[in-house]
């Protein structure tokens, strides 16, 4: 469990992806309904639209979105890595251009705080640059000496921030150190090493699920995980896979965001407790048996899978919004049992039952 | 009032539209929460996809599509005649390709009523030949002497029906009288006189709104309302602009189905107590007051006109689930305030203030 002042997030945590300051398709009151304690927004789409201080003039994120729980925002490191057209990196950020229009922009450590604390946001990440895959020895120990620096810039400037305000103004985030290190261990180590001698609120592995194969994450996973401070939040940043959470949860990572449950719910593609299924298949033309009859979400309580492969065949938005849901619910439900099977000392056979049915699919 | 098996239904009505068996971005819970009584699915589409005989098999239209109250199924007339690439129209029916895969299809008056019974309506409509506009009078007499046979084949197939069904079985729906005739008054009573004739549980005026003047329009509507059996429910098809809506109901109409306010708000067009406003404006990008502040609706309860620009321009999905919540429900609200006015002796002040209020717009 983990407590801030916006709200207690149990954990493991999985954080529903609101990229646009929306899960897509979904309302946040049912994503409370569900179960979700906190959702994940993105600095880099906010800062371009609507704009963070827009946000902030309205009353901040919470408000402008109407969610009542924790919001943890990233730094946009990894969209202006991922998504952008251009970008030079300096020392002191990154200029890169919109994948919108193609205007220029400039996002550097103290910019990235200036954002997510006009956002106000709950949880703030770090500006790291994220190290590509593959990346050679030099490039990787040069980004990572680069994200640490900005790590600090980034803590520098919200401690400042904090001896400024006045009660009556929002308490800056807590702030999460990312870890960068490629694929190589012992950057990893000292990425790791680096962030706890500056000191944040949570740790966080990024530069993962970026185009390695598995097992490379997974030795990533395994061997850094164990050695980030028990005391604090452990996120391991984009992945969302459940066979690669099992890894980690046994690794000690313990919060998670993953935009796979939502994406593939508006193509179609349904988590069910005997595997994955493809709605859009003529077999299910005239079922009349809901999605998953283990399931209590509101689709599998309401709906049969013909009426769902017949709107998603017709491309009607409540497709998108029932299977959002049951994915959605799928996830968090799947989070709660494996809490349940921590506190009951059984995850390992929790593990070993749910690898079997998540290799299940289509 | 109209007491129907499934249901009761609050008189003048307003049925939003299912054409695909979901009121688009809408739940079913939603619409009953903001006060729908009743929605109309399109026999048509829902012929053509998924197929009457599926829905039939799971169970019929109400519990396919999850929707509690009375469904009233056009006969797909219409879509027939504003869809469909190729129409041939004999004495028996109407041989058409379908929109979506250019196959081949027939429906007649038998057909039309099959398919309806299949879905298990609560209110079905005679098959009809809407006469296009403009049409000369020998079209005319012509198209309104087949849509009457057609009318009565429609009443003898569901007689029939009744005779044959055991207690156990769905009742077959009550069943309305469509009135063609075009522009000519002369042609739209005969057409209500033979319809009267044959007897049906209620009427309706079709043909309107197909690309003639409003004046003409309104002619027809003024000339036709007041001789429709008073003691049976008077529908209005597809008409819907509210407007239009207060001179039908001035002359006696009381059931109402419009596209308008669902397509209308995926399009960003909201209708407010000060008009209608494109939600897209740049002034609205950092505007903190809700859509309309005398509005109760879940949309204007929670988020400011900046989150609803924010996320049209993104193209959000919840933009058209906000979106459409708010006209659905300002167009529900205003049959519930014409319903008092009406009951209260004062529908006369009513329409003249709302005749100026729906004059504004962008």
């Amino acid at each position: 469990m983990l407590k801030i002042q916006q709200g207690s997030i149990r954990t493991p945590a999985f954080m529903p992806v609101g990229t646009l300051g929306t899960v897509k398709a979904m309302s946040p009151d049912e994503l409370a309904d569900m179960g979700a304690d906190i959702i994940l927004c993105n600095t880099y789409h906010l800062y371009l639209r609507p704009g963070h201080e827009i946000i902030r003039d309205i009353g901040g994120l919470h408000s402008f979105i109407n969610w009542k729980g924790p919001i943890l925002t990233d730094s946009g490191g990894f969209q202006v890595y991922s998504l952008s057209a251009l970008r030079r990196i300096s020392e002191e950020g990154v200029e890169f251009r919109s994948h919108i229009d193609g205007s220029l922009h400039f996002i550097g450590p103290e910019k990235a705080m200036e954002i997510q604390c006009a956002l106000g946001s709950d949880i703030a990440m770090t500006f790291d640059e994220c190290t590509p895959y593959p990346a050679d020895y030099d490039y990787a120990v040069k980004s990572l000496e680069l994200t640490t620096r900005w790590a600090r810039m980034c803590k520098e400037y919200l401690v400042a921030r904090k001896n400024e305000i006045t009660e009556a103004q929002t308490p800056p985030p807590n702030l999460f150190g990312i870890i960068q290190g490629g694929m190589d261990k012992d950057l990893r180590k000292r990425s790791l090493g680096d962030l706890i001698d500056i000191g944040f609120d949570g740790y966080a592995a990024g530069g993962l699920s970026v185009g390695e194969p598995k097992e490379e994450m997974y030795d990533i996973i395994s061997y850094i995980g164990p050695q980030m401070p028990e005391d604090k939040p452990r996120y391991l940043m984009g992945v969302g896979d459940l066979r690669d959470v099992l890894v980690a949860v046994e690794n000690g990572f313990d919060m998670f965001d993953c935009v796979m449950p939502t994406r593939n719910a508006r193509n179609g593609t349904l988590f069910t407790s005997k595997g994955r299924i493809s709605i859009k298949r003529t077999e299910f033309k005239a079922d009349p048996e809901p999605l998953d009859p283990n399931c209590g979400c509101y689709t599998c309580r309401n709906y049969s899978k013909a009426y769902l492969r017949h709107l998603f065949m017709a491309k009607e938005i409540l497709s998108m919004r029932l299977n959002t849901m049951h994915n959605l619910y799928f996830y968090l439900d799947f989070f709660n049992k494996m809490r349940q099977a921590i506190s009951e000392g059984r995850f390992a056979a929790f593990k070993k039952e749910w690898d079997i049915i998540l290799e299940h699919g289509d």
